[in-house]
């Protein structure tokens, strides 16, 4: 494969850095992305050179400010092949994407009995939102249960959709097995029934190509900090019929038409959606990581991330005792697991000191710890900059924490 | 005074930039300042060394990158002399923490008939959310009118109030007056009858010292992008007997304690109002503008900028035709202004191509421009980087303009 794995690592400064002592080894890539020079360097030049607040000014830095933050919102908006620009609306990330949505959609369409059916696999911040606008409007949130393997039971669909159901809510990627989740179907049977999917896409837009018409989802959400963009910036993609019928989020600036005491106008999408100053640095420094995106190519990625996840399962797979939280078919580069005799926490802390960076615990998910009756596990999660050498390192370090306990080696 | 302009605007590479081969006098600080080295030295260091995503890890680099932001809203707590450090909760800005507690107050404290008094002088993101939650309850927003000079008629204040009053909103300096306003004097009032004040601080925490319970303030609200800090960060403080009273405003990550389809419960304080991955990185850098404001000291920054707003004001009264909208006797260093015969944005448009970046139009604060029954003022504000020579020039610009449009030099 074409992929220049040493380019691609030059490009962030962090990894050279060490631990403890030890080179890093990264894999905490599902929480959050490292940032590359190319990231920083944005914001540098626009710090130094032309900073100024958008939209509202008419001088010169405010002027190149606003042309580029605007050129950023078509950048993703080619990215992810939407139709119109003003389908893309800036967010401070996912969780504030499925908040508006949930919100606004629901203080339009949701009414006492409406139903809300969302994955059982989802990470809290598609499941919360749904739930607090359901207890405000006194609808009910449904889930769409998943199977042993980490499956979305998408049979189970035609039976739990009735005359009630006003939104699907899903994750394109799961954050904790892994699952690519047959969104496009999913979105299919419920559009036959003239339901509205949501999807989250923030644990999908880093590792293989979107495109919302393709998908015909009518929300996809994401944040440019897994991106490995800028902490603070957040998209909300959304079918422009259903944007337009929506009623503003928050109030402030950039999202008013007029403003009296008596009486306040609107202004179109997407700024109606977009109220206060926004990430200004950040958005354009996100322009950045688009391109990176773009230049390495999502299907490249994609194919890196996959041999990264294959060879690791299969070395973790050798270790016994070894139990893997799902094993989809279609898969991202995310392995969850626990080894039998080994407290996920105390594994995560002595690993910590060997140089590696995995997170343990519930994930944002209890629902899916829950579903395996189990109170946590470890997650590797692996970025473009990852390896197979680091791969090797682990396996090792995880075989010490195994001596530690008493355990034999591999 | 003790003020060493050419070390601070050492600290602004921004500042040394020509724009249409000017050099660049910005005055439009009120609209969001500029940044310097320390914000972005503090960014590159969080890339480069130690990145990884808060809270929930247990790894070397989110530890420290923990330890970091926990530390900036201890800096915070210090900075407005807040008595609880879960006091202070990161938002995305000013206008997300008006709609914070415009939401969850409003859920918890407003019921059809209930009243809020919101000042007239306000930006459009301290009336627009009150006006929101007051359709979706059923209540009523009153408002506090100002008079000519630019003062709020603090007078009406006990009959404006009653027993449906719930909540007053307010700014601490307004945005195109410049007034300070007797906040300390208006809590006063207020909580003579148990009514709760909102102070939005945007244009005050970077011009004048603040300290939240010498004002004895409820709830108090600021960016970070206005005080020399990054994008994307912003605070809301407020009193922990009414946070704890509050409904959670966002759901997801972070602010949950258990989550199933069953029953979800939720965080403690500040916890409970910072769903998902926070701007990281932004609430870090933002450390090191606060630093650079308390090295600097607020009184000083206070000092010169008086004598910059003295110093203006003096200049551009002996110019015919000049009305400026706002002569509180208490002002911050923003003075909003229109020439007879020129028009506001072809002013602005015209002193742009001389070098100066200034505002105009209504500022966000359309009911100030009903007011006076006007389109709009041209704005210049003041940062802790402006100077006497900056004024001057801008002076000169501004004659040159009047000499086009065939006014005769003064």
């Amino acid at each position: 494969m074409n992929y220049d794995i040493h380019k691609i690592r030059s490009y962030f400064p962090v990894l050279k850095q060490k631990v403890y002592n030890k080179p890093v080894i990264y894999f905490d890539n599902a929480a959050s992305a490292q940032k590359p020079v190319q990231v920083l360097m944005q914001q540098e030049r626009l710090h130094n050179d032309f900073y100024g607040n958008i939209h509202r000014a008419s001088h010169y830095m405010a002027d190149k400010a606003t042309e580029e933050f605007e050129g950023v919102r078509d950048k993703v908006q080619q990215f992810i092949h939407a139709e119109n620009r003003e389908e893309i609306i800036f967010t401070k990330g996912t969780t504030e994407s499925v908040n508006l949505v949930a919100t606004s959609f629901g203080e339009q369409f949701l009414s006492p009995g409406s139903e809300i059916i969302v994955s059982e696999m989802e990470h809290h911040s598609n499941i919360v939102p749904w739930q607090i606008i359901a207890l405000n409007k006194g609808a009910k949130v449904v889930k769409l249960p998943f199977s042993d393997s980490g499956e979305l039971q998408t049979g189970l669909l035609p039976e739990l959709i009735n005359s009630k159901t006003k939104l699907i809510a899903v994750a394109h990627v799961s954050n904790v097995l892994g699952t690519i989740n047959p969104v496009a179907q999913i979105i299919e049977t419920a559009h036959q029934r003239d339901i509205p999917v949501f999807v989250d896409g923030a644990q999908a837009i880093q590792h293989i190509p979107v495109d919302v018409q393709a998908l015909d989802a009518d929300f996809y959400a994401f944040s440019a900090h897994k991106m490995y963009g800028p902490n603070g910036v957040g998209v909300l993609y959304g079918k422009k019929k259903w944007l337009e019928q929506m009623p503003p989020y928050q109030g402030g600036g950039e999202m008013i038409s007029e403003v009296s005491f008596e009486k306040t106008t609107f202004s179109e999408i997407p700024f109606k959606f977009e109220a206060g100053t926004p990430n200004i640095t950040g958005v354009i420094a996100f322009g950045a990581a688009i391109d990176l995106l773009q230049e390495t190519g999502l299907e490249n990625i994609a194919g890196w991330e996959q041999e990264l996840l294959t060879y690791a399962t299969r070395k973790l797979k050798e270790i016994p005792g070894m139990q893997i939280y799902g094993e989809a078919p279609h898969k991202s580069g995310v392995i969850s697991f626990n080894i039998e005799g080994i407290h996920a926490f105390d594994l995560g802390t002595m690993i910590d000191k060997m140089g590696v960076a995995l997170r343990t615990g519930h994930h944002c998910a209890d629902p899916v710890m829950q579903r395996y009756n189990i109170q946590g596990t470890v997650r590797i999660s692996f970025g473009m900059y990852n390896t197979i050498e680091e791969i090797d390192l682990f396996i090792k370090a995880l075989n010490k924490v195994r001596l530690m306990f008493g355990q034999v080696a591999t």
